[in-house]
């Protein structure tokens, strides 16, 4: 195999253009772009003598913190049903290890779920999302595609959700959840819902898959969204408390042990005091929550005004224009795909965006997922003010992204 | 699948089995033993406030120390052909992920090999380990087993070395590496070499199979042994500078891309400043070495006067003892096989053990693998004392587990 995640690649190219002094606006990798506060580097200090392998499943403290995470919102649960890991995408590499049978895939969707099936050797049944929100299938499609597979000989044994979505930025509504955990109920089918972007909530809070099919979902999550800790590599899951529940958590941790044998020890303690929730690492949540959703939506503006269509961003920092409106002008210019449309944007306008194939969409579809979060600033002291602005959108930073942004769009369209 | 690394799982449940007041001696586990110096801890609380997302590969700063680690070991390197992971483990499964063909492994041999292969769906040519060390295959056995493999449509294509050796605590003599690396060569095999170890060498240094056939050879290590960081999961590899090389470490790339990211960012700086090798870590290490030699050879002497046949340790912190010539003594007492053995030495004697049948030993074989390393105390502050004397033998702590095992022998082999 030969796939390097596209998300991580593309970081890495616009990351060396930008250190040779062109000037870039990358949109193009969901990174939440936010500092580490001081209370929370502090516990990694004072945890840095912690040099033991832990215990393969995760410390109890860490487990016994995530436990109360997700009692809090509503899913009652014991620390034997918690595993920490490096990230939540190794959780879901595990996950997906483990649970037998085909995958059900939306698409499109987050780009590692299908790299992962091809690398375990994971059959793939695509089902499209539906037109209101991403991370879920459309109903009557999931239904038809899982008897169309099995009447030809295949095997669906698991659903993969995201909840809120990533590339779209958008969050399935609760009876739409529901509807779809019924069809996995009436098929046995299991459900891995990626849940990393349910703190990224612009207002309210996200639903969890689990309320709906509890005896059959596997939730995966982690601190890189909510307090922009991806360099950190903190994820975890919860599964079922019910016998396959624990079969599967059994397994899980056999992967893990295999492959890379736990979390680091020190940023066990670090999952422990964050998932505790103390209320300065509430508060800090809340604060990027609001830039978020307040750049976000600013950008989003940009690309309605530049006549393209959009669904508008209710989670984390991530838009998913569709340019199909402006087909003609842009095919005028030789823009006839999704990679097309990324390639200009990027060589000519200096805007770094994933084309939509990367995430399994239709190649020739002309959308691209845009994400928002590394327009707070370059510094870690203009993301601070970012993050403490009433009016982040005024920081002359930001300010010019989204001119350039405009111009861009201008550029482009015209 | 339901497997879960046998050393992980020993070492939790004597844990457990500690803390419920059980006197153990746990000679189960892997781990180093020993406590992380101030001058590592105080790298990782500088860098506590790197929170991005880095380079799947690895940071430039720590690529490029890894790169003179190696060239300093007489293996020129370029930071081009080095890739980090959060431990060595995830480096292994990625190269085994990314090399085609059968797995041929030496046996007994690490536990996890196996494991990855059987989790990437690789087959397996076992080859028996020869008398004198363990690691590296007896040569006229693997050109049979390559031989016999092909004739039987077999496709023989990696071969993994561990050098020096984690079950046996012995190391293959340069010539005999030498023999195995030309038969590499005149099968095309690709080399994966476990060297994990080479910094824990009694004395003198490890030869690396990277000398002898560099063009195919990846190798992998990390800090968890020679510094005691297991807990902080540090690994890196190293891939051939030539074409096949880049290829690999490419895929290697798309593997880590797709299961964990990257190895976290603040153990990324660690790892530079470990691997530029400043005074203060090279003599922490010389010292952690002098200790685990002095205390794998007591031990040793302590299995030799019991009538067990074994090797004699030349690095890291094991043992492999035989019980074979005292069979007859302990079939009378109902133990036929390495499990049995294990399972007598804890029940009854309270002292932990492996069989050898987790490393792919004959089960029927009285063997198992003895860790030496946690014996060094049980609080940082016994272990501290255990580094710094002179003779570390004569401390009460280590005196008394050396008792304990010597009465546990006598009574089992009485």
């Amino acid at each position: 195999m030969t796939m390097h995640s596209a998300t991580l690649a593309i970081n890495e190219a616009i990351q060396k253009r930008k250190a040779n002094g062109e000037k870039l606006l990358h949109l193009g990798f969901g990174e939440s772009g936010l500092p580490v506060p001081e209370f929370i580097t502090q516990v990694l200090r004072i945890s840095a003598d912690q040099n033991s392998y832990g215990a393969v499943v995760g410390s109890e403290q860490a487990r016994s913190a995530a436990a109360g995470w997700f009692s809090r919102r509503g899913l009652p649960t014991g620390a034997e049903q918690i595993l920490l890991a490096p990230g939540s995408k190794a959780l879901l590499f595990a996950a997906l290890a483990t649970v037998p049978g085909d995958l059900i895939l939306p698409r499109p969707s987050w780009v590692s779920y299908a790299a992962q099936a091809a690398l375990l050797n994971k059959a793939i049944i695509d089902v499209p999302i539906p037109d209101d929100a991403g991370g879920i299938p459309d109903p009557d499609l999931l239904e038809a595609a899982i008897i169309r597979s099995m009447s030809s000989g295949g095997n669906p044994g698991v659903l993969l959700l995201t909840v809120p979505d990533n590339p779209t930025g958008t969050m399935a509504r609760p009876e739409a959840i529901e509807r779809i955990c019924g069809i996995a109920q009436k098929y046995e089918l299991a459900i891995i819902s990626d849940e990393i972007y349910a703190e990224v909530v612009h207002s309210g809070a996200a639903p969890s898959a689990a309320s709906y099919l509890e005896s059959r979902t596997i939730v995966t999550t982690g601190l890189s969204k909510s307090l922009a800790l991806g360099g950190w590599r903190i994820g975890f899951a919860r599964v079922p408390q019910n016998e396959w529940g624990h079969k599967i958590l059994d397994d899980m941790i056999g992967v893990a042990s295999e492959v890379w044998s736990s979390l680091a020890a020190p940023m066990q303690a670090v999952a422990a005091y964050v998932l505790n929730e103390p209320e300065e690492v509430k508060e800090h949540i809340q604060r990027s929550v609001r830039l978020h959703a307040i750049v976000a939506n600013a950008v989003y503006e940009e690309f309605m005004a530049a006549g393209a269509a959009c669904r508008k961003p209710v989670a984390g920092f991530y838009l998913y224009p569709d340019f199909e409106p402006l087909r003609d002008r842009l095919e005028a210019k030789g823009i006839c795909s999704g990679s097309d449309l990324a390639g200009a944007l990027l060589d000519q306008h200096g805007v770094g965006v994933l084309a939509g194939e990367a995430f399994g969409d239709n190649p020739s579809g002309l959308r691209a997922r845009v994400a928002t979060s590394l327009l707070y600033g370059t510094t870690t002291q203009e993301r601070w003010e970012a993050l403490k602005s009433d009016d982040p959108l005024s920081l002359p930073w930001i300010a010019s992204a989204l001119d350039h942004l405009r111009t861009a769009l201008q550029e482009l369209t015209s």
